[in-house]
């Protein structure tokens, strides 16, 4: 399994070089988190790539002045729904029926599922994106970990600060985490050398 | 990339054949969970490994019947701490401090932080945790898909019930998702031949 050995390559790197991750492994990586599954395969988050330098540098002291966000040369975004609306619920099933060349009314009772799922209140529904976005980031981590690129998953940011720096409450988005994309510094980054932490398998596992 | 195909391969399986997973599989996929990142690198969940027929047969109205709970040879539960409390942080930094060879002296500053984050309130933890705990739960379904074993993520059972039944409440525990792992029933699962239904990349990416 490629996974296993990438999962023990990679690491959250402290410390980028500022090398430029090429286009081809970015899209590779775009492409995984593309194909990851999600709740009623709903996708509800968007994805935002940042390459700007200057808006790079504009998102560092909202990042806890985090210097892998302007050392990576791609800086993903990833922003839940807000909320899930009968606009969004129509527009997958649509998706669904061209997708699959069925007709949109045999969707009906699927689609009925998911507006009784929309009809939750706002709230429960972020919690709810929120949770899906963190199972697209996790297989970008891994994507990004199997094209030898490093990738800091990063929580600590000011999220509200941030939405209003890219404008996503007009969207119906609220950042949840980052995923700074680049190359590690081997001899500048503190974390680089350090064996990884891990609980042992009697521990973090329970068999029955 | 393994990982694009494996995900181009994988779908949420509705039908399983009940062969089991060879346990050298399911050791690689609990290996990939094991490596899987997490915030802090604090691990705050345990993943159950339920191989026991009667107990995946108790499981199964809880799990709103869906089958694949009993036809899936390994039933895995995601539970995540319904707390951080400052045992969980010590038994961390000393973990961390024994397996970089390190004193635990020199871990107080590191300490400290994850003691300020576990002074929040147990509900604000919670739904950290439950988010790490999908990390987890999507390196799970990459690992499968790499090793060509279904996977059915699940959030669709009664949680409270489940935890009853499996006296996760005791252990300070709350489970969040389930993964059967198994085979799909190629002819007899509806969803075996359908397209995969993903948002083209021009609707899922804002790039600048």
């Amino acid at each position: 399994m490629e996974l296993l050995d990438a999962l023990q390559w990679r690491y959250a790197s402290k410390k980028m070089n500022g090398q430029a991750v090429p286009e081809e492994k970015v899209e590779r990586i775009l492409e995984a988190i593309r194909l990851a599954p999600s709740s009623m395969g709903l996708q509800p988050y968007t994805v935002l790539v940042i390459k700007d330098a200057e808006l790079k540098k504009q998102i560092l002291p909202v990042a806890n002045n985090q210097q892998q966000v302007v050392d990576a040369s791609h800086l993903l975004v990833f922003a839940a729904w807000d909320n899930i609306t009968p606009e969004h619920v129509a527009d997958y099933i649509s998706l669904m029926a061209e997708t699959r060349n069925i007709p949109v009314e045999s969707l009906d009772q699927f689609k009925a599922a998911l507006l009784r799922i929309a009809g939750r209140s706002a709230e429960e529904n972020f919690q709810w994106t929120a949770r899906q976005s963190y199972i697209a980031f996790a297989t970008a981590i891994a994507a990004a970990a199997e094209e030898h690129v490093d990738a800091t998953p990063m929580e600590g940011f000011n999220s509200a600060a941030l939405d209003e720096l890219l404008g996503l409450k007009e969207k119906g988005l609220r950042s949840i985490t980052l995923l700074p994309l680049g190359y590690r510094d081997e001899e500048n980054d503190w974390l680089a050398k350090s064996p990884k932490v891990r609980r042992e398998k009697d521990k973090l596992f329970v068999i029955s």
